[in-house]
């Protein structure tokens, strides 16, 4: 195990990590708010820890391998959280320890999940980097899973997609180097499109450059205590809808499409059952609304779309309470809390993927008990897809169910609710932000006792990581050599 | 398609159960009650309807395949009902004929679940033919999923058995007839040792042979409104344990514990799993007992054996109401919703087989993950399980959940709560009895509306036969030629 470098690469990140603060700062300057000295102190112990340990570990040798990938991978999300929930303590924004580290792992996993009651009373400064550790969450595990897994073969991701090479040169470093390069632009670019769509929507220039960050994360943390209700503007919605949409895609497809290589993107088997369970659940949901509710036609097409996209893609903004809504459609919003955004976006739960592989498998298995003898592979674009890829995918589906069981059993110990404890524990674990019952849409977090809140932030670590990442920590075949 | 095969089957097990029933007009005359009528019409039609079948198709030719197994596996559960209702209808003691139907099928399916309010004000033969009911379809299920399927090669059960053989000689017809004579004989002995023993714990003989019927078949059926509960007597209730226990136990490790080769029972991986998880499940609802109610030590203990029994073994008898417990112990007991017994048994649900291998397959993952060179099979009773089955057991399981899902979500519908809606599907689907919310132990499921009771009546027997036999009847290549 090659400590050294596992050290060096969080020290560096860590340098990282500091000057994004330093970009908070900007903005606690600009509006001359006092939450400036929260991020100078925490951006200098963010710098300066990260500092020594990057010219300590001068000497590290280069070599990362699988292991050390893993403990890196798991490492960051908790060494952000740690350091990022700094600013909240030292601002007073958020003084109690539990409750900013909950609120930061919410952050960078993009979960959205919050503990904040009065979120206008808090200065720009502090809303600004809560937007941001969204953003960098988001960036975060794009160039993870479609930059670096990849060229080391974990994941098995690349292996669905419908090209082959995708936006990458050949040799490794720089391999990884270009394809976060075209990620990061495409990322940037998604991010200016609408914050000046949302600015001339007729939000203020910050919360607009709030929102696309959180957006684009499928983060969902908002700078309104209402979410993004407080705009009761039709444009401006729609606006959050596509771009949730678009952050919930493969951005590797965003990429084709800003090429103009719209066969690839409308080709790809994923897309299309992104769409297709976009389109069946609102409609649903939609007729659902015309029934049971006053609502204008418009306004419930709307509503419909919108809490759809929020959470399938698992951001986790709110326009409407879909708790006060029929039970039967209330149901359809938490079946869908187990689908989770397309490989290689920022969404997290199970994956598009993941669900058409299981639906499909499913389905084969009636056509192999009719011909036993034939062989009856999955298929995905167009291609069969190996055996250990299926079973790996059907692990995956029942291992998050699993935990999702367990945890729920275990959290209704702090919460002695069926339906919140499922709700809290399948928002975190699928990184969505909202959940049912107590920690409904139009609640939060604040008063879950603090042993919930570890917990629940370790689901979300869970979640983001996609399980495997994490667990594979506790598995003992991992540490012998 | 041999239809005539087909319905001369049919004809020939209707006849089967007109005689079923002339065992209860037995009843009926022995206490000099008026269903007597009931049940002499009822056997009439019976007798007559399937007489006249199997003298029509006596010229069907004798070859029954794999699709024509299917359609009429499917047949029986539905056609058992039909005739099997009439009885209630007749006498009056079920007047409503969805209500008749689904009483029916959840005595014929070993489901357990009741529209009954007043089951103490029953005529004798009416309490004896619901308790045959469920004893009868016990019967059914073992014979074909230990007898029939395994001859025709489906299932795939017979190939996780520790020891290969099992009572079976070689030729295809008369090993049917042995392996059905063997069970048989088995099913006969527990269920006479268990009447023997409830009588002498103090039960009436009527009461104590109708609770055998019900225990053995893992239905849970009972001759009072307050299920086994109406008895204090620790003696009754550690009998039903016991037996139910054994109910919930692959019949062919019964046969080979009275031959006496009890090695063969321990080293059985199904059988260990089945008694840890009982196990487990007890000792942590025992210590939730104790610490959250003011129960006596061996009550406690009792209470959370006998529930987390009934349940896993899919039998239904209640001794407490667990939904009046703490949440988490509440939650405890739902997981176990989604167990069942073990394969080869009377119990259904998903089955200990089946999670054991979800569970090793998605434990090996993390394994092939770390060595993703390595071939790492899942192993049960130390052979290495062939992938087919491995994907077949996925398969069953995420099936499982996807018709548990989108069957609660329909079924808010009619019952707009969550938590209710969620119990009474996985009760039923299940085959187990009691559910959660409206239709937990101390109720039942007189107020759910007909169309309620036929949706949860397709659950019962979709369960009952494992889905694929049901689904497979859905598939467009299973009616190709």
């Amino acid at each position: 195990m090659n400590l050294k470098i596992i050290f060096r690469v969080l020290g560096f990140l860590l340098v990282v990590e500091g000057c994004a603060m330093l970009l908070a700062l900007a903005i606690a300057l600009l509006y001359g708010e006092q939450d400036l000295f929260a991020f100078l102190i925490s951006s200098g112990i963010s710098l300066g820890v990260g500092g020594i340990i990057v010219l300590g570990t001068a000497k590290a040798k280069k070599d990362i391998g699988k292991r050390e990938g893993f403990i890196i991978v798991s490492m960051v999300w908790i060494v952000f959280s740690f350091f990022g929930c700094l600013p909240y303590i030292f601002s007073g924004s958020i003084p109690n320890f539990t409750d900013a580290f909950f609120e930061t792992m919410s952050g960078f996993t993009t979960t959205g999940s919050s503990v904040l009651n009065d979120i206008e009373s808090l200065p720009h400064g502090i809303l600004f980097w809560r937007s941001m550790s969204q953003w960098l969450g988001g960036m975060g595990i794009i160039v993870l899973s479609l930059a670096i897994l990849p060229v080391f073969g974990i994941g098995g991701m690349q292996l669905f997609m419908a090209e082959v090479p995708g936006p990458t040169p050949d040799k490794i470093s720089p391999r990884i180097k270009q394809t976060a390069k075209t990620l990061w632009k495409i990322y940037m670019a998604f991010t200016l499109a609408e914050t000046l769509l949302l600015w001339i929507g007729g939000m203020t220039f910050f919360d607009a450059i709030n929102h696309s960050f959180t957006t684009m994360a499928t983060g969902g943390f908002s700078t309104k205590q209402a979410s993004v209700a407080y705009w009761s503007s039709p444009f401006i919605q729609y606006v959050i809808i596509v771009f949730m949409f678009l952050a919930g895609t493969n951005f590797t497809l965003s990429y084709f499409a800003l090429k103009g290589k719209f066969s690839i993107v409308f080709k790809d088997e994923e897309f299309k059952y992104y769409g297709l369970f976009v389109i069946g659940f609102t409609a649903l949901i939609f007729i659902g609304l015309l029934i049971t509710t006053q609502l204008g036609v418009e306004q419930a097409f709307r509503d419909s779309l919108f809490q759809v996209i929020t959470i399938i893609t698992t951001t986790g903004y709110a326009t409407a309470d879909y708790l006060t809504w029929a039970p039967v459609l209330t149901m359809l919003i938490f079946m869908l809390f187990f689908f989770g955004g397309s490989a290689g976006s920022t969404g997290g739960g199970i994956k598009i993927m993941r669900i058409v592989v299981l639906l499909k498998n499913g389905y084969y298995e009636l056509k192999r008990l009719v011909h036993p003898h034939a062989i009856i592979p999955v298929k995905f674009n167009k291609h069969s897809v190996d055996s250990k890829i299926v079973t790996n995918v059907l692990a995956f589906f029942i291992i998050y169910l699993v935990i999702f069981a367990i945890s729920t059993i275990i959290f209704t110990l702090i919460e002695p609710n069926m339906e919140s404890s499922m709700g809290a524990v399948a928002t975190c674990l699928g990184n969505i932000g909202p959940g049912l019952g107590s920690v409904g849409p139009a609640d939060n977090f604040h008063h879950i006792k603090p042993v919930g809140k570890w917990f629940l932030s370790f689901l979300m670590l869970l979640g983001r990581l996609e399980l495997f990442t994490v667990l594979v920590l506790f598995s003992p075949s991992f540490w012998k050599e």
